[in-house]
């Protein structure tokens, strides 16, 4: 028989509730009997359980994490991140998948509330939730429309669309299409603004085609700018998704990718490595950004700490085979 | 004001919990106050508070989903035919990422029945936790091992390995190999099974390397086979993952497939239509075992129906680059 907290109060002679308190550290057991308790905890062997200790607590470490896909590998290597770095500190994890549907996500949020989650980490391009009653972060996100300020850690889109657009002008294109999400936020920097800077700095004619970040909506773009375009030599695509519909589409018409059509993706998901040609493509630290979302929550959880600047991790342009190599 | 269920009360002269009886249909109202009941929720425009009718059910419209991988594209398209499905039917869906751990499965279990969730669906080779006390639709396994009885829906594995070497056969292999999961359950009809049984009864010399389901543990074991036999001809590979590692592997070591090395895979992801050349594999219909996990939940959920027998889904050969085309 394992021991029980009432062979605790038992052995120590205190009431329940005195060691409750010294295993919670919710109110203050005078030094005496604190000490008593802690001896006899030592000497029954006594294990506090878990849940017990949660209800007690009102904490349940467990973190929410809202996706805004399932089904897309950017996604889920940040949650495998965020769920590696959560267990490791001794947390769980629970995943929702909004597909980016605004009431879905409130729904998901309210459910985990009431379910006792102790903070979230959301990813989400909506409006959002603004009387979450506890600590998020958001991640991967832009801090504009909120109502309330929170946390946010994301990449630097804006350094990644300029990096994109240069690269494809260094390596000889005078014609560029963005094809992508259309801009989020007016007063922010997204990929496309960098893009465009980029773009116009260089003297470059460009062109944009909005689709969603999956690859059949990247499909329907690319058709759409062959059909309006066909002077294009180089393609900045939003997400990898997107940017395989480009090489199918080029593949389909007999485009010779680098030779004839230059493409650099986004994301750098595990996939963009094996394609034929291998996809040339700006990174985002996927593990970073998944960890220090966990990080700073946890830290929120732990001491009531506040990061109230937003955290944007630089991103790297991946040099592979949809661009041209550099002459030797 | 949204009206409540206190003006409902009021309007139709009855006590809140009459009006609650009504919503849920946990007991009898006779039938005038049940008249007197509906008549004031039509003209109040009343609609119940979602989670006040949760609580007095005990009931949360959530399913509970373990994966084995977040980023195993295959579980992911599961995932989301899960979640659609669960949606359409008004229920809500939680994902936890056990990491095919059986100690973090059975914690994250524990977790959510803790938090009430209405059931579960369980992606899962381990031997599970046996006291589950809400219902369980395992999916994706085999009945061995298990202490309770739950419905199990799955693939034809047996099938889909005996398509997959009996394609390779048809192609002209003579030395055929499995790179892939060794087998789980003694008696059971697994994918190597199928592939050993189609070898067997065609003559053809076969060999088998064990790794385990992702891309990296797939690399280790193409090296491996490849250091073991070079005289291979043809590789069935346990899922579409591993076989991205067997077209990296011979593209590196300048063996052209479908020429020299021909390959079928299994699982059908969406990226193996799109890589060069394309995947040849054996589908399973992941639509169809996600929806039907769903149904047959929400079916023991509403009804107690309880189905127990396995559902077993059969799975198909989707030709494409990796295996030689017919000759005309």
């Amino acid at each position: 028989m394992k021991p029980t907290i009432r062979d605790v109060a038992e052995k120590a002679n205190v009431s329940v509730a005195t060691v409750s308190r010294v295993l919670n550290g919710t109110a203050n057991v005078n030094k005496k009997k604190k000490h008593k308790v802690e001896i006899a905890i030592e000497e029954l062997g006594y294990r506090p359980n878990f849940i017990a200790r949660s209800l007690s607590k009102k904490n349940t470490n467990t973190i929410g994490l809202i996706l805004p896909s399932i089904v897309n590998p950017f996604f889920n290597e940040i949650a495998e991140a965020v769920e590696k770095t959560a267990h490791s500190r001794g947390y769980k994890v629970i995943l929702c998948n909004s597909s980016n549907d605004e009431e879905k996500e409130k729904h998901y949020i309210r459910s985990l509330i009431q379910n006792q989650i102790d903070g979230f980490v959301i990813i989400s391009d909506n409006k959002g939730e603004s009387n979450i009653k506890v600590p998020v972060v958001y991640l991967d996100r832009y801090s504009v429309d909120m109502d309330q300020k929170h946390p946010i850690i994301r990449s630097n889109h804006y350094q990644g669309g300029y990096k994109a657009a240069t690269h494809l002008i260094e390596k000889g294109c005078s014609k560029i299409a963005y094809i992508g999400k259309k801009k989020l936020h007016e007063d922010k920097d997204e990929r496309i603004d960098g893009f465009i800077d980029a773009a116009e700095n260089a003297g470059v004619d460009w062109e944009s085609i909005y689709c969603e970040y999956n690859y059949d909506s990247g499909s329907k773009g690319i058709s759409e700018l062959f059909r309006r375009r066909v002077d294009i030599e180089g393609i900045f695509a939003g997400n990898d998704l997107i940017a395989y519909a480009v090489i199918r589409e080029a593949f389909d018409r007999n485009i010779k990718i680098p030779e004839e059509l230059q493409l650099v993706g986004y994301d750098d998901i595990m996939f963009s490595k094996l394609l034929t040609p291998a996809l040339t493509t700006i990174a985002q630290p996927v593990k970073a950004l998944g960890k220090l979302a966990v990080d700073v929550i946890i830290d929120i959880l732990d001491n009531n700490n506040y990061v109230s600047d937003d955290i944007v991790l630089p991103v790297n342009l991946v040099r592979r085979n949809t661009t041209k190599k550099d002459e030797v």
